[in-house]
């Protein structure tokens, strides 16, 4: 049996730093669920204007809940993040930020929507006349573990640790692995997003998460965050039925690596050779042939453009393409 | 009633040279067929070595067939390319060339790998106890048009004008829309790959490809290659099965818009801004609206990361978020 714990939106913190006193202390498995403010840290609220952005405290945004430390993490071992539930408000917000996202010398004014979440069809209308209606896939923009280093790093970009990844596959049901660099891991998440695509902010909500953190321990070719993704991505990649579905095929499950950097080239080569990395340590292929299964099989995604100065690019690999006995 | 034509395998060229005379002249909405040889223009064979891509001679690669005169065709006009079968021989190959690829600087040694293509179930195996499996999905590697600029260019990057997208979702049913900038268009295809990742070289494959060439007017948005795939790409997308295939969603269908350069980041936001501009024009989004959109719902993809000097970058947009009446 696992224990349940809860940690409140007042707990949380505007920086990685593995000094931060760890709120709650676990034991691998234990399933911990957060109550979260939107990234904004509620400064913006329903009622917000275009003038709420421009007096956004910026040093307040991206905090994260916790930090949770797990029993038996140690340096070197791989902390397993099972996201099983992800609920959001009734509300979310998209904004444009001047000087921040992917074209923001190309919009210079602020710019907020704010949207009605429905949480029983699990849609929200972009429009007033209902032409354009958004999927929710909720999940949480931020996860991750107290960085080696000593010192206070911004919760905006991502790291090799995890942090603002904006990886829109981390929906319910779904599994983060992320490389532990302390001694109990000393996990944190937040950002709740509604949806999001990879352009820029995404419909940005409160949101409650729960998620069972465990130690993995030999997982020594995870050096930056890992996923595994039940959800089905890409029936595209199934080919034709008769090819798919059959006795001993995984169906709808990738797992990704990916590459953390300020170079979007460096970011993809790395992902690529984590991803060969993985092949040779959980499949036995050579480096030769792993290679070779990623330029045949694998999918680059840009996951994370928006958080400066880091990029996430992920290498994600079909699961189904691998036959069980 | 359109009419048929035929291209033959010697009918290719090395170069993009809008100087090259057309080999066939047809009419808008006509139907070619076009028989290729793989990328290696026949150096590679199934009896094959690691020798043979010790000693291909560079020169020769990446032949492309045509070009093809249509008629009516202005620079500023659009044509629109659209896949209608993609048949692959019984052989295909992989290969790592030295100094070739995101990862060459790791791979220095020449590897060849030949491949057996089960056309009947459409996929191929990648070890011998089979144990692996890969799904077929023929597509060209690389469809485009002459370039406005007189010389002879490459065809190994691709281009604003297209070329070597090595784009796998331009399958059978997809349509692919280029700018035209000679009069003509001057049309090539080549490059077969019956299935193909991101990451480095696909199956290659000779293939015999039927594409229709239609003069689209009035598109002077489309300044790089987009395109529209009507496979189903990501089930994910569209959330738990309550909020999709209902009446009124476009289900299975992405509008693609493409930036192509040399620089990974400028490439990206170029793909953005393409969307925000497509968004703006066919369904009468403001810009700040049409970034929004991107933002919540739109995928970025790498769709070509190695035919240096240029990167392809692909921004997705699902089209059944757009309800109709």
């Amino acid at each position: 049996m696992s224990t349940l714990h809860s940690i409140k939106r007042s707990q949380n913190h505007l920086a990685w730093d593995n000094s931060i006193p760890p709120v709650l202390r676990i034991a691998s498995g234990d399933v911990v669920t957060f109550d979260c403010l939107d990234a904004s840290n509620g400064q913006i609220t329903p009622k917000s204007t275009n003038a709420t952005i421009s007096s956004l405290v910026f040093s307040q945004l991206d905090q994260v809940n916790g930090p949770v430390f797990v029993e038996g993490a140690q340096p070197g071992d791989t902390l397993q993040v099972d996201v099983i539930s992800v609920e959001v408000a009734d509300w979310g917000w998209t904004g444009l930020i001047p000087g921040f996202g992917l074209l923001s010398d190309e919009f210079s004014d602020p710019a907020l929507k704010i949207w009605a979440l429905d949480r029983t069809d699990m849609v929200a209308y972009f429009d007033e006349k209902r032409k354009i209606r958004i999927p929710l896939k909720p999940f949480a923009g931020e996860m991750g573990v107290a960085s080696g280093k000593n010192g206070a790093f911004s919760t905006i970009p991502p790291y090799n640790t995890g942090g603002n990844i904006d990886t829109k596959h981390l929906t319910a049901g779904s599994t983060l692995y992320l490389p532990v660099e302390v001694e109990g891991g000393l996990f944190s998440i937040g950002d709740g997003h509604a949806a999001q695509g990879d352009g820029g902010t995404a419909i940005e909500t409160p949101m409650t998460v729960s998620v069972r953190l465990s130690v993995v321990k030999d997982r020594g070719y995870i050096k930056t965050p890992h996923f595994r993704t039940l959800v089905k991505e890409s029936t595209n990649q199934r080919s034709s039925s008769s090819t798919t579905g059959g006795k001993g095929l995984r169906n709808d499950e990738y797992y990704c690596t990916t590459g953390v950097d300020p170079d979007l080239r460096t970011a993809t080569k790395a992902a690529v050779r984590h991803m060969i990395e993985f092949l040779g340590s959980e499949h036995k292929l050579d480096r030769v042939s792993a290679y070779m299964l990623c330029s045949v099989a694998g999918d680059l995604r840009l996951h994370e453009v928006v958080d400066m100065p880091n990029y996430v690019v992920g290498m994600m690999m079909p699961q189904w393409i691998f036959v069980e006995d």
